[in-house]
């Protein structure tokens, strides 16, 4: 349960970067679906963003908890996303029925060997309502900020809960435009998932780290599954049609799914924050633990098995992270930026109206402050970074939720109101393979940081190590805890604040022990940053409005988002890059590598090479405007066919995170026709084939 | 020139750290040889530590400048050093001969073929002088921490001038006991050093990161040179003969070479120091250059080849490093450190003459402060850490030179005293392969890392970037600069003070705007933390001598020292470890590998395998006391013949940075008979093996 985003695409560097200045906005933006950019593509593209059009492409899509994105693809109820997004589910599957699906692969010939995997959860938007009004009238303006951030919560919960009443869908109200608009989003859950095939990894994510966040590129990232009801295959209205024509340079194609974060409406300030404090201590911690990560795989096989997918998503955030970071360091992306906050300024000074909103900008300023004096504290102690395990994860999920579960639901702590118990109980009951010595290994690291950080003689890291080393602390916690049994913590969680106070689990002791401090500085990240920002930005949110009206779009929030553009090749240093690669081109590039690891090809594709239509496309790019947590997001046709699945954003595209650029960012799509083509020819899945094109 | 010590033999892990508390001393020490334990020797041993046998051994020792130890071994000058601590010289003269003698090996079947080592100087100890008097009297008691840093640097670069004058040799004043004493090492230095034999890095370093540090081991590390002098084999009067029986179980080994750094004698506060502050950013640093080293050699065969060896110390030194850390959060150590210290201090209040030591103590400890307010700052700008490539390195060199040479020798920085200026030359005009893109990585890396510390708005980090990105500025010094050029760096050289002024290299500009600021910090560093500490030091030294006598020796300072035990295996988890491994094993670890890197051997290996004695022993350990800068010190049975080759500890001997111990800490040597066997039959070297056994 660390909290490291796996996502393919999620940052920005910045090296056509003082290109994006200069650029037109162009194709720009993740849109709301209830806010559809409906005039610009009538205008533009002659396209008719219908309502019909926009709701079947919204319950056609699906949103993974686990963090990417996916869409339905047959009435049976297929679901298709990347390989890197079911990664975390194979390798738990992998793991309790002895096998190693993440390298060999998996193909479900029959409905009886599709298996279910445990704690996946697959989220569909039904409906979307505007709650902004109630939220801002239950804040009232005379509140200090932690009564403010109580009132807040409590409205949130309360509006929450009384839609999971009314609906019975499960409810998660959105705060957009940074606190500018709050949305209540209503999803129908899907807890019943099964994996029907998954290719090997290696042709997933062909190309390793090195090729990450690259174009030209040749990756088979795909992963479906099948959800279920009732034990059966779940009927679905709403699904995607497979294009009979493969996608040509210049159409116009969307991309429907949940961009995770963007940072574009952020004020010079906050990017400054990120730049000089947030992202530089983040990337302290993604190469500390690539490290941890390396060494531990290193020393055999099995480890490396154990260690693979955190691994990944390790070196995955650094590569993206670093992108970002890149990105915050050109001057010429910070030159932009304060220029359209001194024309902000100047539209809300011109306007009585606005005029009580210039103090926003300062009010951010001095919650970043807070922010960079808390950050290291709060990462440890509340992000878990000075506790990072599974096992942990588990214990403070439980000796929270025993404390929470005592109190109304408008003061609860967000993750256990009401309506996140059910979600929440899944996951924790889930049976999971726990591993001992991959635990100790980073409990241990954990304490060596929290030690550096915090002062090894300060009161808490003294009693965390209770005397001892970190390694030998995290051994004795590790190896004394009953929490890797499901059943236990499924007791522990049913015996309520009771069993947790009575529990002489180690690590449940430690997570009592820790709380009290970790709640103290979450509390001051909510109250003096998160609400401060939130009601300062809800006032510069009002100001661009006013200036440019409300036909705009906000950043990323892992919620529901169309973007659009057509499909386009690029010129680098000079020459041009394709749109398209194909079957050949990556069978050039693993020759070319001597077929040396992370080159080389798996043996079902060495041998599958003559039967192969050799010209068949494999990846393409558009200019679509997308973002980590985009990953496995339908990439569809003006028909609403499916035409191809995001996986990544190539090395231009890791700029986005802070402002969109059409000249060489590109979102880069495994080609719906190289799907079928790889799926009847290498994997001998016509079956599966048909499925996906209606032919049975 | 980057300083990343890539000895393999540095630091301490705790594993079995709660054991040297109740341990006794047993075979401690790192002893000078001008005042050996001859009395301990002989009381425990029988052995008599002769003038004859320690000038013999002295002398036959070689100090490896880029920081290792070596021997001679045969009359005709072949110097025996670790395949590790020659990679510096084996990468640079593959560069410039277009081969790849890491990988491949080599063998120069006939003196024509041995081939010269531009920059390489070795030296061999020929004298020692104590000149502690001298130092104490020409710093005054009353003067300020600045003036007696200086009066303390003028004293001794004058003492190194007179004495380079009269000997001819190459002086040295070093500091022993962390100021209780100095003393004037003389050296012989060969500068003519010409590569002999080198095995491929596959088996020099077999079992690569996983296995470094840990036994058994399977490792052939040598590497040989030879000395010229005058354009012929220099003949060498003092050389270790080859033994004629291997070591076996309980023989007494001593060990003589180069320990280069140890903290036993610290203060609990500069404990505390480094265990908090010094270690963790350290680590920081490793960490990052790791995870840049890792990326960068990805990418392609080229770049791995061109960072190998950077690569290779980076993970050496944080695998180190990561032990001397868990030793210093062991509570167990530092409460033992605690005790020693409150038995001196309580000896010194006993006694009137020593009362006045009693402030030494604090002024560690403020000291400490100061370091830790300053190590950032320092190791970014005087360290190098933000300007890390080997470009910038010879600019700052460059002008640096030009400053120092034009000021009186005992006011000038060390490294451009009168007596170093020859060896400063003799590196700075080597030929040496420079590698753009390698720099530009390693320079964009840093001028991040100097954003993130120390702001990106900080008027220095403005005026490194000038207003660009990391990247773009990095790219911009590094094509725009001509310092690649050894006749360009002379040029400048011997231009002096106005060459330097008038140059446009961008990056002489980049130095001569930094160094300002990065002496301003050396010398907080020199005069508040350095010279503080060492006043403070000599006081705690002078109480120790008084309590324990002067029988003891002084933490490593990369000076020439023996150290002694028996040959022994030890006991882990409750298994016994046997003293030595052969070549028989070394297959089998393959075997059980499955022949996967880093357990794969060289084809040379493969097909020998028939012809070889698989009984014969490869490597053994032993309880000397030793650390990093060992790394290549010969192995010596009572007649000072060559037994072996120290070329690691195991992870238990991570420890001794900080206490010594003989549970289970070892030394980790090669064998002098599996050298003969693998030299005359793996490697066709009959001739060279006859040289090393005197048949010739």
């Amino acid at each position: 349960m660390h909290f490291v985003c796996r996502i393919t695409l999620l940052l920005a560097v910045g090296l056509a970067l003082t290109a994006f200045a200069a650029a037109a906005r162009g194709d720009e933006g993740m849109w709301l679906f209830n806010a559809p950019p409906t005039q610009y593509l009538k205008d533009k593209y002659d396209f008719d963003a219908s309502k019909k059009w926009l709701t079947h492409v919204q319950k056609s899509s699906v949103r993974f908890n686990s963090g990417g994105s996916g869409s339905f693809v047959s009435a049976g109820g297929l679901v298709l996303t990347n390989h890197h997004v079911g990664l975390d589910a194979l390798q738990k599957l992998s793991n309790l029925r002895k096998k190693d699906y993440v390298t060999d692969g998996f193909y479900a010939r029959s409905r009886a060997d599709e298996f279910k995997c445990e704690g996946m959860e697959l989220n569909v938007l039904m409906e979307i309502r505007v709650v902004t009004d109630r939220v801002k009238a239950a804040v009232k303006a005379d509140l200090s900020s932690e009564k403010a951030a109580l009132a807040r919560r409590a409205v949130i919960n309360q509006i929450e809960k009384e839609a999971a009443e009314e609906t019975k869908l499960k409810p998660q109200v959105v705060t957009l435009f940074q606190g500018g608009e709050y949305h209540l989003y209503l999803f129908k859950k899907y807890t019943d998932v099964r994996l029907v095939f998954a290719p090997e990894q290696q042709i997933a994510f062909y190309g390793g780290d090195p090729d990450n966040f690259e174009y030209p590129r040749f990756d088979l990232d795909i992963c479906l599954f099948r959800v279920y009801e009732n034990d059966k295959p779940a009927e679905v209205k709403d699904y995607l049609k497979w294009a009979s024509k493969p996608v040509k340079e210049g159409d116009l194609i969307f991309v429907s799914g949940h961009p995770g974060r963007t940072s574009r409406l952020n004020t010079v300030a906050e990017l400054e924050y990120l730049r000089d404090i947030g992202y530089p201590f983040l990337m302290q911690r993604l190469n500390r633990l690539e490290v941890l990560l390396s060494t531990f795989s290193e020393r055999s096989e099995e480890n490396r098995r154990q260690a693979k997918e955190y691994y990944f998503s390790v070196q995955n955030s650094r590569k993206a992270r670093l992108g970002g970071l890149q990105a915050l360091l050109d001057p010429a992306l910070m030159d932009a930026k304060r220029k359209e906050e001194a024309r902000l300024k100047a539209g809300a000074e011109k306007d009585d109206k606005l005029k009580d909103t210039l103090s926003a900008w300062g009010r951010v300023a001095g919650a970043q402050k807070v922010r960079a004096a808390n950050i290291r504290r709060y990462t440890l102690l509340e992000g878990g970074s000075g506790f990072n395990s599974d096992l942990f994860s588990y214990a403070r999920t439980l000796v929270r939720a025993a404390a929470e579960s005592a109190k109304p639901n408008g003061e609860r702590l967000r993750e256990y109101s009401e309506s996140s118990l059910e979600s929440l109980q899944e996951q924790l009951f889930a049976e999971e393979e726990i591993y001992p010595e991959f635990e100790i290994a980073k409990l241990s690291d954990a304490f060596m940081f929290l030690s550096a950080e915090l002062g090894h003689d300060s009161p808490l890291v003294k009693k965390v190590l209770a005397g001892k080393t970190p390694g030998d602390r995290a051994r004795a916690l590790v190896e004394g805890s009953k929490l890797a049994k499901a059943n236990v913590r499924k007791e522990l969680y049913k015996g309520g604040a009771d069993a947790i106070a009575a529990s002489k689990d180690p690590l449940i002791e430690l997570a009592r022990l820790v709380d009290p401090e970790a709640r103290a500085v979450r509390k001051v990240i909510e109250t003096e940053v998160d609400e401060v920002s939130r009601q300062a930005y809800a006032q510069i949110a009002q100001v661009k409005f006013a200036l440019d009206g409300t036909k705009t779009y906000p950043d990323a929030t892992f919620t529901l988002r169309l973007s659009f553009g057509p499909v386009k090749g690029y010129e680098e240093a000079g020459k041009k890059v394709p749109y398209t690669t194909t079957f050949a081109g990556m069978y050039e590039r693993a020759r070319e590598n001597k077929n040396r690891p992370p080159f080389d090809l798996p043996e079902r594709w060495v041998k599958a090479k003559d039967k192969l239509d050799l010209k068949a496309p494999l990846n393409f790019v558009s200019t679509a405007d997308i973002i980590g947590g985009n990953s496995g997001s339908p990439v569809i046709n003006r028909d609403a066919e499916f035409v191809g699945i995001i996986f990544d954003g190539n090395i231009q595209s890791l700029m986005l995170d802070f402002a969109y650029s059409d000249v060489q960012a590109r979102a880069v799509s495994v080609d719906a026709q190289g799907i079928l083509e790889a799926l009847r020819k290498v994997y001998d899945a016509g079956a599966l084939a048909d499925e996906l094109t209606g032919k049975k």
